[in-house]
């Protein structure tokens, strides 16, 4: 393996050192897990931090007027730049690493590239994206779909969070909106992940390069019945929409694997939810994703179908809302295979979306995976190996060099 | 039927005149329902209402220290007194009637009783309770049970509402616990209640007298799994609490049907309830009454026994938590056939506990029924006509006139 597996000295020290800096932000005691939702509080403390690594490198940081911010190795009106960076905000009790890993090794690979006097023929931006979970405001990628015009400003501008405040509000005076201008400057973008899942593991790899994003989107069911009072009212006259989005979820379960695809309701809402009453409305949202667009829009078809049938036996109603769809997106060919050849590196597919997969709309763009011991994201269990991610760094920062030249 | 009903006069426009004063208070506004949690402003108005309507009848108020209201016609001392009243907190978004008609119906026939002459040859008490839905700190009838020593005063104190409150702040420097003094002065206490169900519609009587309160309870069933992210884990892999919760929520409804019971799954809790994160745990309350105790047992034993081998399959944990039980509460049959006899109402059972649930343990008690046209509670839908309301204070006159001789 060309990639160098870090497990001592000064760049895992320094690795420690900065991630020792932002691991204390954002945690919850209780859970061990992460709470920096986009432009709250602990992510704007991320945010000043990463000004200050910016600061020490004497690298200017540029905003882009949707919360996306950028830190420049040399011009950043010269074009033919080359992008890397990640994203700081987390899901509900996320992990550390899902996003803030890409952002902390790519400062580091600059010192990387800078301490091995490698020119910058090119000018090198590390990127912070903002609100790529879609957490606070319901759209994941939110800074990056602004950014290249995928999502429409006003509907970016009227999104809320659950405690009313507008997208427009947290972003203030920023000017959003698409920069084709900027993203014209890019010759090439490279994310650096942890990995979600535990194909590294298997194959005993601490780095891959990914092929493909799968197609994925959002859907939300919402099941409507009657109220009422739930000691009083007999079974036969309820119109109990609970019992219709307990079927759905086992139904979406069930059409996944049967396709081998994946489809989850992790996220659900009850109106009055109270223990005493039948409830009035239930809203559920499935995330559904698969290898192939078609087999896709099979399944949520396949559960929309077994939920409307489900719902003329309870007395309910059902309705569907896309609240978003990601078509697949397969990685710029060229640039995964030189970047595996480069690093010996495995080539995966993923079910997640990233920043990496809107971007790479207009951009040609590449994604370097870390090794997850546990396979497990978007949970206080996420991990990932000092060693491993120095060894990330390292890769990251070849890739970087080989993209510069 | 003696009871008269009352389609216009004096009492109907009084009726009106209180009803409007208290219906704007904790309404809101989308869904029509009321938000009157116990101890919170909406509930304060509504006492500071009741202190005032105590005043305009010259009618001194006692607390009792647990929060409960009671405004006294005759001397408080002097026992053999007669209590009637209800409670104004409602569910998330319950309906205008469950509770404050009977402390409206109250006032209202004590009016009637000195209109009519009735000589106070012994006291009679108006009482309102407080947290009898169990909205805000989670055990219903929370001020009666503290007051017949029914709830622990250290257990209550350490209840907390969602945003971290906990009973013994929300009832400041009040005393709290049994006051077995203050309930030996009741000779009995009959409680006027909104209907809710259809049994009087069915019957197209305006008022009946309860029989029975069925036994009932909350079941907490606690979920847990594996948090993982939904875009990225096989789901041979995954270990989704959500899916046996969904299992449990079919089955309880099953169990319920089976047996001429009811189950409700109406309020649930999600960690960390985003969309694209495998839940690590599901909470579901189980809402179970039936008829008869070893039905209620066997129902709720069955669903557990349901839940736990699904959890089996589905790699997840259950484990089932009594947060409270009610047994069987058979009212004074002389009584209720006395008032049945006078008011030539018919008797029913009711699945609903109630604050007289509680006090029947230790006072002879008795309940009134109001129909509800539309058979609904625990929702904005729940209703009751002007001149049946009317015609309730007018049988719940007529009740405390019996009960005063």
């Amino acid at each position: 393996m060309l990639t160098h597996t870090v497990q001592d000295g000064p760049l895992l020290d320094r690795f420690r050192e900065l991630w020792g800096q932002i691991a204390p932000i954002g945690r919850d005691a209780h859970s061990g897990g992460y709470l920096r939702y986009a432009l709250t509080e602990p992510e704007l403390r991320l945010r000043e931090w990463f000004r200050a690594q910016a600061d020490e490198r004497s690298m200017p940081v540029t905003e882009d007027g949707n919360g996306n911010l950028f830190a420049w190795w040399g011009d950043p009106e010269a074009g033919d730049a080359i992008l890397t960076g990640s994203h700081f905000d987390s899901v509900p009790h996320g992990g550390a690493y899902d996003g803030p890993l890409g952002i902390v090794s790519a400062f580091l690979a600059v010192d990387e590239l800078r301490a091995a006097g490698v020119p910058p023929v090119r000018p090198l931006a590390v990127a912070a994206f903002v609100e790529e979970e879609g957490a606070r405001f319901g759209v994941p990628c939110l800074g990056s779909r602004l950014l290249t015009g995928a999502l429409d400003v006003e509907r970016a501008a009227g999104l809320r969070d659950t405690g009313g405040v507008s997208f427009a509000e947290a972003l203030g005076d920023r000017p959003a909106g698409a920069r084709p201008e900027l993203l014209g400057r890019f010759a090439a973008f490279v994310e650096l992940h942890v990995e979600q899942g535990r194909a590294l593991v298997e194959r005993d790899a601490p780095v891959a390069v990914a092929s493909a994003i799968w197609p994925h989107g959002r859907w939300r069911f919402d099941f409507t019945g009657e109220g009422n009072h739930a000691g009083t009212t007999r079974m036969a006259d309820r119109r109990d929409p609970m019992l219709t989005y307990a079927f759905t979820v086992l139904a979406a379960n069930k059409e996944a694997r049967l396709r081998g695809a994946h489809a989850t309701v992790g996220r659900v809402a009850v109106e009055p939810n109270a223990t005493n009453a039948i409830p009035s409305r239930v809203t559920g949202w499935l995330d559904a994703r698969a290898a192939e667009p078609d087999t896709l829009a099979g399944m949520v078809e396949a559960v929309h179908g077994k939920a409307a049938e489900r719902a003329r036996r309870d007395g309910t109603q059902v309705t569907l809302t896309e609240e978003s769809a990601t078509p697949l997106v397969a990685f710029d060919g060229g640039l995964a295979d030189r970047l595996a050849g480069l690093l010996d590196a495995p080539v995966l597919p993923t079910g997640a979306g990233h920043d990496a997969g809107v971007l790479a709309a207009l951009v040609p763009t590449a994604m370097l995976f870390v090794r997850n011991p546990t396979g497990v994201s978007h949970s206080p269990a996420e991990s990932a190996t000092d060693a491993d991610c120095a060894t990330g760094v390292t890769a990251l920062a070849r890739a970087l060099e080989e993209l510069l030249r």
